[in-house]
């Protein structure tokens, strides 16, 4: 397997990233102000976006701050004063470095969450704070690292109420790469065994896990999916879905009521072709929805690892940033 | 056609109820501490939690409050004095009714927006205001009531900066009903003679319209689509769509830079078998995103008529709402 095989070892550990990156967050040292803040909101593409969604669900389920994730180049007119983290792993996502400078010309108080690159040496000369994340072999294997910074500096500044026992939990459970990577290998049996349109079913609180294991498929394993949260599609997709049939449904299952019971009757009405059930281990919802991200990125590589497929290769994606950085009416950054 | 007929002539009239919803919205008395708060929630599901997301849009592309939206039956935890939205078009919808009264409890300033129902009654019972919208063939074909109502209201309250003259024009764009249905014919002939997984694709500001649009082909055509924004889609399922090549685009454009140019050039790189570009017509974002969502409606019940399929009959979903009124977990409304 060569470099796919070191691909692969880097998701398996993500324990090491995580807590080293929780850590890193909770000692990050944000400006008296930032802490005044009324809102958070997150500009990030691809991966950091979806850690921005995490924080979202968490914060509406635990308590805190209301996070607004913003997967563009403008941040929201309203943001003066709201806490920005600018997130972007390699530090040159065009769209994040455009969302950021506007933010801070906004008023925003920006955060910037990065390896380094052109983000890290903006917010520097401008000084706004910069929480500098370590290298993985891709961004989307860099995940802990932006979920865990983020969670760790919101924690540190009162902004979002999720237990320590429970952060500690969903990094603990990163260890247990044995179960992991068996439930991966299901998973990819599944996969590999059914046909027809692929759906990745969660209930709304879980909805960003669905999300992410959409995106891993498709970077990793050139797989494409379409997504779906319970209990939003009970009231329009459902239909087009019992009416078709030609879908595969993998259901991501946190072994909570009503969710479970729920899930199992929404595809029961649906009546897929075929289904698979992922149940999200952990005792909270942070450790689940990690269980759930992990299981994605590991399963993804793994199906395309069968198939024959590099998962770390994107050309496609290479060829959009390209396009992304010949935009004209985005600025460069100032 | 019968009463399909009548159905598609309520979408066909959109042009008074918008009107009528708008005046009322703006008439809306708040309560003084209404007006203090700090962000805005949407309960609501299926085209009630949609007029939520086209709020949240317009509010971060003109100014106002951050609009978070819950499409579910849980209100955020942090929602104590932020204005919320409780959205049910029967006043029926479980899911919404524990929603507002959970935000009730929390101490947030909730305005209840319906035709009636238990929704209402609960509303009047606790003494919260009720915007009391018009009745119409089905919750979807009265989008514009919600929709309305909300942005009346919210700018009667100064809590969103979208100016007056772009609401008058996208309620203008609403009367010419000849353009509307020659363009939504053509949309209706391209779904008919392509094939392939139908995936629809928006710029960001503007991705509320393909998520409606979505549901719309869902439950008036029984036709299942996915959806797709600008610029995220680059840096994740352009893999796996450029991969696959088995899908069937259709773009929302909404004729401004960098969103075309930029529409125009993912559409390259994805190469999907058939592409059909709908133009969002309208000088402003208001009126492009109201007149995405009209042609949406109007070439969903086109579509179904040309198959033979009854637009008003949704059975799977009736059988969705069956469960949840009978799921234990959430409370019955007290």
């Amino acid at each position: 397997m060569g470099m796919a095989s070191s691909f692969y070892e880097y998701y398996l550990n993500w324990a090491g990233p995580a807590r080293r990156a929780y850590a890193s967050g909770l000692a990050l040292q944000l400006p008296p102000g930032y802490a005044r803040a009324e809102n958070v909101v997150v500009c990030g593409m691809g991966g950091s976006g979806a850690a921005g969604d995490y924080l979202a669900a968490l914060s509406a389920a635990y308590g805190g701050l209301p996070v607004y994730v913003v997967k563009s180049a403008e941040p929201p007119r309203w943001c003066r004063g709201s806490l920005v983290y600018a997130v972007s792993f390699s530090g040159n996502t065009r769209e994040t470095l455009n969302c950021a400078s506007r933010a801070y010309r906004l008023g925003a108080n920006v955060v910037a969450v990065t390896t380094g690159g052109r983000l890290a040496a903006w917010a520097r000369r401008v000084g706004v704070p910069v929480a500098v994340v370590e290298e993985a072999p891709a961004p989307r294997a860099g995940w802990p690292q932006l979920f865990y910074t983020m969670l760790g500096s919101l924690k540190a500044a009162g902004l979002i109420q999720v237990p320590s026992s429970h952060v500690e939990e969903s990094i603990q459970l990163l260890g247990d790469r044995e179960k992991a990577e068996a439930e991966a290998r299901e998973l990819v049996e599944w996969l590999l065994g059914s046909s027809g349109r692929l759906v990745i079913l969660a209930p709304e609180p879980y909805y960003p896990v669905a999300v992410r294991m959409r995106s891993e498929l498709a970077e990793n394993a050139k797989l494409a999916a379409d997504t779906g949260q319970v209990p939003e599609i009970g009231h329009n997709m459902i239909e087009a879905w019992a009416a078709g049939g030609d879908a595969r449904v993998l259901v991501l299952d946190p072994g909570e009521e009503p969710w479970s019971t729920l899930l199992h009757q929404v595809v029961g009405l649906a009546r897929p072709a075929s289904v698979h059930v992922v149940k999200l281990r952990g005792g909270n919802m942070v450790s689940r929805m990690v269980w759930g991200t992990w299981l994605a990125g590991l399963a993804s590589v793994l199906y395309a690892l069968r198939k024959g497929i590099d998962p770390e290769r994107i050309r496609t994606i290479k060829a959009f940033r390209s396009v992304v950085e010949g935009t004209t009416g985005w600025d460069a950054l100032d």
